[in-house]
């Protein structure tokens, strides 16, 4: 048995008021770097600079951002509980904007306002206090759930090793805050003391399966060869990975999924391959609000990503196409690997009856 | 109408001896820089670098390395004939071994090879000036046969306008002596007044297509849109090109075809989404001692292609794979579109009678 593997914790409280402690992903590898965070513009800003980037993280990073800034606006003066409640509602709406598609931020955002709306919290000051209790229990409950998901897909590994995993971005430490989804998976077999090596596609136009699943798999000692994306089609058929687990930003009622740009595209190799594709994600990650893969908003980004700089790469006079994410139709998804277990097909009233039993906890 | 597209000719004789005058296009698209690359050896690192690049063109750049590099060879020296044809054959088998993968280059050399052991040519001078005049038809022949292809595929796009038309990698000027293969067809289509619009995808690790095919289109004024290879399928889900077309790095006898690394998934995601997939090479890049797929050499690259440098993109401790292409089984392809016609299945015998034709001629 191997040890259990710790948690990086990529978003942490920061020391002083109404700041957040980042490590910033856009200098990985290359630099460890970790930035003070000010206020809920500074987050808006490092959400959207993808200095803290993958959907779960993204939620606990918003949550700590609207209570430390919070806290910082009620500090030293004399608020009501319903201005408080009144300005968290506020901040909390510019968070939720802060990316278009991932399910987290919202859905965190929603419950951070509901329970300042029904706490008993008599005063501004009070109501800070309790936010920053559930906040900090909602992040021990993030690091569960990527527990839970680890040990749920440690069923669906072959039985011989060593078993060979591909994956697409990044969905480990760096994107949760816990041992990740798809990527807690990999951790839970190693601690399982199975041999697992991953393929991690490099994941363009911002390279985080490159830069960062290679950087904390490498960190926690376990094998990984990055390819591009365009080999992940000669990697399935001359490397023989047993299995590609992604996570997710959204998952619609029926199922579909929405991730990285990238997924959908694995995911109709995987098919043409027989190879199974799990996508893992917490029961969070449902909106049930959202009924097909149609129905999610896609955020389209700066050309300038694809493009590069000095000297660009696509020269100009030609137009340059960005979406953040695809959609993966429900029909190629072999089974979710969630926070309550592995969810197969028929997924529309499994996902609903789950993520509903989920929300009621 | 539109005005002829007229080819670029990246490739062409030196004006000092022994050299050859070449587009480097590890510059583009920032710097439009000309080299003299001289000798054998000069262009055994020009075609490694990448500086030419494109199957047909390597194929025309080793063409004229060897013979200016023979010419400079005999030049001012008593060599007998029979000193060169042997000169002649080292410096082709140097040549034939820059690049495993591509047929072309192989070809190329069998061809100029055979072309002096039976040429009739009194001495070594004598001998010189006969390959000279043949490696200047071989090229008029590449342009010539540009031109065949683009025709050929004109009868494949469908009736209305605009055509979308995804490709991979480069296939055009900077590809051969003449047009291009696959963007043979869109320059045809553009002379002959249609409506064409090409997604290019980036075609990593070197980044061919968002370089080198954007550059090229832009430059004909044709319009170009660049996706990471990553979006490949969402843009087939999304803006619905018609068709896709590729080039060939060779052709085996029952039609699996090897080309850049990514065209295999590209050729899945086509089928997964009812697109025709082509396949536009001249017959010259069928190779018939080749039975299948299995038995195309497929060239590694290094790991620096895809690592990245100061600062790498991928840390140390993890490894790197960078297989320079893939195979796509004649299953996946529509038809061929050569410099004879297009090919339908079933391929092996067309394929053999075809190119058999061909190398008659």
């Amino acid at each position: 048995m191997v040890r259990e593997v710790e948690p990086l914790g990529p978003v942490r409280w920061g020391r002083a008021p109404g700041t957040v402690r980042v490590l910033d992903q856009t200098r990985l590898p290359d630099q460890e770097v970790w930035v003070e965070v000010s206020g809920v513009d500074g987050m808006v800003e490092a959400i959207r600079a993808l200095r803290v980037r993958g959907a779960p993280l993204i939620g606990v990073a918003a949550a700590l951002a609207l209570v430390s800034s919070l806290e910082r606006w009620v500090d030293g003066c004399a608020r009501s509980r319903t201005e408080a409640l009144a300005q968290l509602a506020a901040m909390a709406e510019t968070l939720r904007r802060a990316r278009p598609t991932g399910r987290n931020l919202g859905w965190t955002m929603d419950r951070l306002v509901a329970y300042a709306d029904r706490s008993g919290a008599a005063d501004a000051r009070a109501l800070v206090g309790a936010l920053r209790a559930e906040a900090d229990r909602m992040v021990a409950a993030e690091v569960e759930q990527c527990r839970r998901i680890g040990e749920a897909g440690l069923s669906l590994l072959p039985p011989r090793d060593p078993v060979r995993l591909l994956t697409v971005c990044n969905t480990g430490q760096l994107a949760t805050a816990g041992i990740g989804t798809a990527l807690a998976i990999v951790y839970a077999a190693h601690e399982a003391g199975r041999d697992i090596e991953v393929f991690a596609c490099e994941t363009r136009p911002l390279l985080q399966g490159a830069r960062l699943t290679a950087w904390e798999l490498a960190r926690a000692g376990l094998p990984v060869t990055v390819l591009t994306d365009s080999m992940a089609a000669a990697c399935m058929a001359l490397r023989r990975p047993d299995l590609v687990v992604v996570g997710a930003d959204a998952i619609a009622a029926n199922g579909d999924v929405a991730n990285k740009i990238g997924t959908y595209g694995v995911a109709v190799l995987a098919r043409h391959h027989g190879l199974p594709f799990y996508v893992a994600a917490p029961l969070s990650t449902v909106d049930l609000n959202l009924a097909g893969g149609a129905d999610i908003p896609i955020e389209l980004r700066p050309e300038s990503e694809v493009r590069g700089a000095e000297p660009a790469r696509v020269p100009e006079g030609a137009m340059v196409w960005n979406p953040a994410f695809d959609v993966t139709p429900a029909s190629l998804v072999t089974a979710f690997v969630t926070d309550r277990g592995v969810l197969r097909p028929p997924f529309g009233p499994r996902l609903v009856t789950a993520s509903q039993g989920s929300a009621e906890q």
